[in-house]
């Protein structure tokens, strides 16, 4: 949290309570990406076991969503924050409702290994599959040190990957398609592996959302809907 | 917004103030009801420049939801409204979010017409995915109601009729898979009305989040993730 500006306020009590709700938020963001990592992997090595584990993880997440939300409404309530502070915690609200969001994608993927139920998915698909998951994961791990550093430059990075990640995507659906096409039989095996990726998919927009929170704080400018050419501007 | 008592501040700007964002959210969920109901058609009527106007349709709602989020936050600034008050802007807050995901599921439905690209949907899908429409816009309706009214048994039971939109989803999406599997070279438009069943379900999910918004409100308790069982004693 060292690299928040949140020391400026007369009111230590303040400054700790913006802390503590970042720092909440940061190991809900770590839980997050292990939850993506777990998923992928439990898909592409069809681990069950896992699976299951992610699955029930997802609860935690859940929890730490709503105390987070208290957290940010007691300060609301307690601090009345105007300005930039008060960006903040309307950023913090927003972001853990995208960070949520992430989570039920990756239980999504988990859901997927257990509707396969031990069936081997094909080696191209795991090996895209696998290469889709970490470029997320990166996308993921810079929105939140984007977030952690007030970095709009490298937010404004991170949501033009996602384009890569929408394109890998397509890869994948192709690769699919002719599968499907070629094996009826093994029609709802495909169309599992279609649902995980269309997850990852999903993950991606919700770190973008997060990016363009982390732009709204720091430049007091909504950005939500701009399209990827005025978003370039914030790149520089 | 005659059943909100918003009229008992010493403020009577801050009443007109939240009348105003209180309006703009109604709008917002007429148009975004609109929405759906377009998609649909285009959907079952193969119905292409329809859908063309969907998609040109979300770019409103999307204004609108930075609109009121910013209307939101300028409340906050100004009024520091605390309780109830500081309750209602943010469960405000919240459900524009859901609205504007909403929207962005009526837009996908309507990219699956432009996908299919004119090409008929069989029969059998056509009524069922009409049936899960009605329901779905049937949800959507009762939550924005019931955000009106402040109503949470409404809001509870609201809740419920999505499980029956999940089961109709289970249903089309078995429907679908041994279309593919007899029709392979046909599974591409297949896989197109899977993503269009897909959004209703999602839009399902999205009134769910706005009730329990309701209910937090109204009760002050965070009822997200309790589950259905739990749900049910705001039924009463």
């Amino acid at each position: 949290m060292d690299n928040l500006e949140i020391g400026h306020h007369i009111s230590h009590q303040f400054d700790a309570e913006l802390a503590s709700v970042l720092n909440h938020l940061m190991n809900m963001g770590g839980m997050v990406e292990q939850q993506i990592r777990d998923a992928t992997e439990s898909l592409i090595e069809n681990n069950t076991t896992l699976a299951q584990q992610v699955v029930v993880g997802d609860t935690k997440i859940n929890a730490l969503e709503v105390a987070i939300d208290e957290e940010c409404i007691r300060i609301l309530a307690k601090r009345q924050p105007t300005a930039i502070d008060l960006r903040l915690v309307i950023a913090i609200f927003k972001t853990i409702t995208d960070l949520e969001r992430i989570g039920d994608q990756a239980e999504r993927i988990a859901r997927q290994t257990l509707n396969l139920g031990g069936r081997e998915c094909p080696a191209t698909f795991c090996e895209s599959f696998g290469e889709m998951s970490s470029l997320v994961l990166q996308m993921v791990h810079a929105t939140l040190d984007a977030f952690t550093r007030l970095d709009t430059q490298s937010a404004a990075n991170t949501t033009m990957v996602d384009d890569k990640v929408d394109m890998l995507y397509v890869d994948i659906l192709t690769q699919l398609l002719p599968r499907i096409e070629a094996r009826p039989n093994q029609a709802g095996e495909h169309i599992n592996m279609m649902w995980a990726t269309r997850a990852l998919e999903r993950i991606g927009d919700h770190s973008c959302n997060i990016c363009e929170y982390v732009i709204y704080f720091v430049k007091g400018k909504d950005v939500r809907h701009i399209g990827r050419d005025a978003m370039k501007k914030f790149q520089d």
